[in-house]
């Protein structure tokens, strides 16, 4: 199956194509240095050496030390690694029971403290947030109690974009001496991510989301943080993370990190010049459409509108028809009929939230691709609103 | 770094190169066929078809139905995801507390059913070995007691070789109704490996040990097996195993399961006339040293050996200043100074199971290669001896 001939991709936020200088940086870990990290001959050094110059590479972009590097198979399971490793190491040292998150974190990690309520006994606190999808620090620092273990608040959301008050929130668990992850998939490239400015614990980050490949992630884990291995199986990354190492994505991810960084300024400032023709046009053209999320504190190539009365699901299949891929929230919720669940945390009523788009803009977009989307999604939107 | 220009790679039971067929297979993936395979739109699609299309090609060459088919991050983590999935499952339905397994198992089994018990509070009962490795299925049989969940017994030993009788095994614990295991990461190219014709529930393997990709691995799941999800976060996989799915990695291991299972009977031939080689040579001109693991019922590619007073790292350095690459027991347990946990389950003393010597053989390898290690392999062994 190919992509259509003529097609306009806005779906950056769900994956995106591999930079070309990514794919050659891996080529060489796979037929070549092919040895297993953690054997001592000459094939094993030359992929461990690749290895440890991804995690240098890696570790400079983040200010941190490379030590505090652990690669994973993926996003999802970096983020389960911070939650369940904190919780079982908590629990394994008696020291509490309680997590602090929020109702709009990536299932990833709603899905996963989820679990350790229900089949672990933990307790969960899910403080809410405004109509922007903003946590109030405060509020944050209210829902902490003495035996809570960790906090968990997104860099930014996947499905509308708005970016949390790190620094405030790192500070409200600074002071109060409690483990702080944040799920930062969507933020690289776009906010800066170093993880003791943010005053952050455990930071997870996907390749795939930057232009590297699928199948790899990472998890920052400050010096001295407690944490059981989420998967067992040897002592690989330092005993956090078992398993052969992926050598090629770990080179892929840090070639991708370290590219995605230093273009960060121009391209970000470029792409909120196009996310924001965007957002003015969509909202100027399309009656009963809003934008959502925060309009200031957003993703730079994040644009998500909601329009009344339509079903997201239909618009995006109206837009594949033109050859624009989009996506009605975020893309791992895709096939669910419900209306979603970060719209309703932020107060939409389902006629609203049933009718979420999400066009995400990156590297390969131009004004042309926004003139595109302004000619086509007005009619597609009235069409479907017309019953056809 | 770059590996030697004179060298020998006998070390396929850690890892192997990548075909250049399956980095072939793989290209289209990275920057073309990008798309997330849950996302609905064109580009979503033809992931989707790379992805079903590789699913329906793994379960070809298993005899089960794709949806029986769980694509992993790694072969570890589908023995996880067996372990801890199978067992949560059984706790949510109080069906029981009990898991039987071997004390030969890779740590990915051996120190996750550890977690299960210290962390988790399950029983476990570990069968013992003979001195070939090989578990007897009536001391499997006698441990299976009413509340067994899980009966959990490699397929291969990595370290020494030996192939279990799983046949017999499988037959023991459909007659009690057990839920049956195994890591046949070792397996594939070497050994029948079809669920039906095993009597297996659960399979776990790591597409890098048989020339395909780091960073992906399966676990075949027989239809009606519970289990819980032991990485949390959407609906990917059937809801077993959430995240973006590694489209490439996916497409990586079903051609190289494709090529390895076609090439199978013709290669394990070929292979097994170089490892009889090269067992005879060793034990004829090595005084002091032994097979390890079965005579007969081993491996195609694999030969072990233990050399008395000598430590096996110490061999392994030494053949790779030769140029030989070798491994002393697994790959993961390399630079840990206690003597194997699985010669000593098989009854070694500790002055023979700190001296072990893994060779095992692949594609790339011939007599010639076979030739270079008996000519090396006996002045390394002496030198150590006579102390330097």
């Amino acid at each position: 199956m190919a992509t259509p001939e003529r097609h306009v991709y806005l779906d950056h936020s769900a994956t995106t194509p591999v930079d070309p200088r990514v794919v050659e940086a891996m080529a060489p870990y796979w037929s070549e240095s092919y040895g297993n990290s953690e054997s001592p001959h000459a094939f094993g050094q030359a992929a461990a050496g690749g290895l440890e110059q991804a995690r240098q590479i890696t570790a400079d972009v983040l200010g941190c030390r490379p030590a505090e590097i652990v690669f994973t198979g993926s996003g999802t399971e970096a983020d389960n690694l911070a939650l369940r490793g904190v919780a079982w190491a908590a629990r394994q040292s008696g020291r509490g029971n309680h997590v602090v998150t929020t109702p709009i974190e990536h299932r990833a990690v709603g899905q996963t403290v989820d679990q350790l309520r229900d089949l672990f006994g933990f307790e969960v606190a899910r403080v809410p947030v405004d109509g922007y999808g903003q946590v109030d620090p405060d509020d944050l620092a209210a829902a902490i109690r003495p035996d809570t273990v960790l906090v968990s608040v997104m860099a930014a959301n996947n499905e509308v974009g708005t970016v949390q008050r790190l620094f405030r929130i790192g500070r409200v668990c600074r002071e109060r001496g409690v483990v702080f992850h944040t799920d930062a998939i969507q933020a690289p490239g776009r906010i800066p991510l170093e993880p003791d400015d943010i005053g952050v614990d455990l930071l997870a980050l996907s390749a795939h989301k930057f232009y590297g490949p699928k199948g790899v992630g990472l998890l920052y884990v400050r010096g001295g943080t407690s944490l059981v291995p989420a998967i067992t199986g040897g002592a690989h990354e330092r005993g956090r993370r078992p398993g052969t190492v992926n050598v090629a994505g770990a080179v892929g991810l840090a070639t991708a990190l370290r590219l995605v960084e230093e273009e960060r300024v121009a391209e970000t400032a470029r792409l909120c010049r196009l996310r924001d023709r965007l957002i003015e046009g969509v909202l100027g053209s399309i009656p009963g459409s809003r934008l959502t999320g925060h309009p200031v504190h957003r993703l730079a190539h994040h644009a998500s509108f909601a329009f009344r009365g339509v079903e997201g699901e239909s618009v995006v299949l109206g837009l594949d028809v033109e050859g624009i891929a989009a996506s009605s929230g975020a893309a791992c919720a895709e096939g669910e009929p419900e209306p979603s669940f970060v719209l309703a945390a932020m107060g939409l009523s389902p006629d609203w939230s049933i009718g979420s788009l999400r066009l995400t803009l990156g590297h390969a977009n131009d004004e042309a691709d926004v003139a595109r989307v302004l000619e086509v999604l007005p009619a597609v939107v009235e069409r479907l609103r017309a019953g056809g």
